[in-house]
């Protein structure tokens, strides 16, 4: 039976780590809060006290940590990760990371005889519970193939995109659209409001069109509610905002509503929202049209 | 049988009126430009010389026209539709004009005793043909009622916004979000090659995951292909554009991305692209990061 030491068990992690053991994988467990864990045991799941003791003996190990030092630490650090693992093990950074963080560590891994890939997701809470979303995965096509069924079970759309870090690339790409598109369905919502027009049907009609996305589909009837439990983080996204803005900046490439939507992020995060879910740029939107706030 | 006349057999009037005419509804029709008549007589359609030879006798009479100028021409002139309509006809406006003339328009048409809704659409000329456009529709209840059958053969997704005039003020949000999403697919595609990413893969998984949305189900693949073949003419997403600021600046709604969107279709036209399909907006992405555009 394939061992699978997964590090990182939060909103996203519990649910993809479950879903592992309900298919039949043995799945070692490891997360800083320890009662995180409780759900993958009661999945069938074993408990372990440190990230070294998920990956000793595991053929898999993934780590879905939030950000690019706590992976960097995980896998790095003196009897972390790397130190541990037997050569030929895949570890699977499904974490959303700097690209060129993920590239040295495809370089440190390979360099120990480890198989290094960078996976990170997008679908959100309901698609990692589902085990429905989308995977970009960068690195050598052999280690793809010998992640593919681990993958397949967390994911229903699971790509290879190219070499290390190209996965992170995706990512980046990924959460520039998303944050833009939140920011314009708010922008819409608010114009609807401000034009007395029923939204519940007017998110119906638009659905349907070339503004067609699924933030109207997933998020809209949250939004028209007021209610902005997450789901992602603003924090997460604005971090994730972050890597988007240096990695085009550093290509040189003009990303003019990416940009204003990081910075639109950053505002809101710095206003205390940090906590809410990133479809809170609606209450922005609001606020910046003189209107109060979702109900 | 029901007898509609159809002024306006452009690149979207043309193949919704052939839809109805195939349907098997009388279709009389009127362009300004007469061969492009003749797919509609080629589906069993009439063909007359005159917006008013379109409107008398008609049932219902329905109006595809460029822009807010000419609908308010051909159904208010001396002679025009307004004019030879008799009471009860249904006048469903179909362009994309400006909310006020359509709340102008439909009270003048009352005044007549005729029934005037807006329904603009959005969906793109494929969505025409196919006669699955979302169609979204203002006026009263009972008219919209009596306009269903009509619209339904044209549209798969048919949905009463609001009293007059809500239809062009979600369309506006429709475009507002249209224009907004080719701008961050654009960005996003830019960014991806910069990283030397497979571009037809990473479209596949982030169409997949929250990032998913109509402009990457149905125009990357021709604008990684570099194709801008009009679809949609980057003028008219201009002119709807000016729509979307001015009604917004009139309710005061902050729209920053929308606001932004405007401003660099407006430059793409400027440099003479106008008559591209909306997603050229890629061109002026790769210009503005230093590459040379698409194949």
């Amino acid at each position: 039976m394939t061992t699978i030491g997964f590090i990182g068990l939060g909103v996203m992690g519990a649910p993809m780590a479950v879903n592992l053991a309900t298919a039949g994988f043995d799945v070692v467990g490891y997360n800083r809060t320890p009662s995180k864990v409780e759900p993958l045991v009661a999945a069938g799941g074993r408990k372990v006290s440190s990230a070294a003791a998920a990956a000793s003996g595991s053929d898999v190990v993934i780590t879905m940590l939030p950000d690019s030092p706590d992976v960097e630490r995980v896998l790095l650090e003196e009897g972390g990760v790397f130190d541990v693992a037997t050569a030929g093990t895949l570890v699977i950074d499904m974490s959303t990371i700097r690209p060129d963080l993920s590239r040295q560590l495809a370089q440190a891994g390979g360099d120990r005889g480890l198989r290094v890939l960078d996976a990170p997701v997008s679908g959100g809470e309901q698609g990692a519970i589902d085990g429905k979303l989308s995977i970009m995965v960068g690195g050598d096509a052999d280690s793809f193939a010998a992640a593919k069924p681990v993958l397949d079970v967390m994911g229903a759309t699971v790509v290879h995109v190219g070499p290390a870090g190209s996965g992170q690339t995706v990512k980046a790409a990924n959460q520039l659209i998303v944050a833009g598109a939140i920011e314009l369905v708010s922008e819409a919502l608010v114009f609807l409001e401000a034009h007395s027009v029923d939204r519940e049907r007017a998110v119906e009609v638009l659905a349907g069109g070339l503004a067609g996305n699924a933030i109207l589909n997933r998020k809209a009837a949250a939004m028209l509610a007021g209610d902005f439990t997450p789901g992602f983080r603003v924090d997460l996204h604005h971090k994730d905002l972050g890597i988007v803005t240096a990695a085009a900046r550093e290509a040189g490439v003009a990303i003019p509503l990416g940009a204003l939507a990081a910075t639109l992020m950053g505002s809101l995060r710095a206003q205390g929202h940090g906590s809410l879910d990133h479809s809170a740029l609606l209450v922005q939107i609001e606020q910046l049209s003189g209107r109060s706030a979702s109900n």
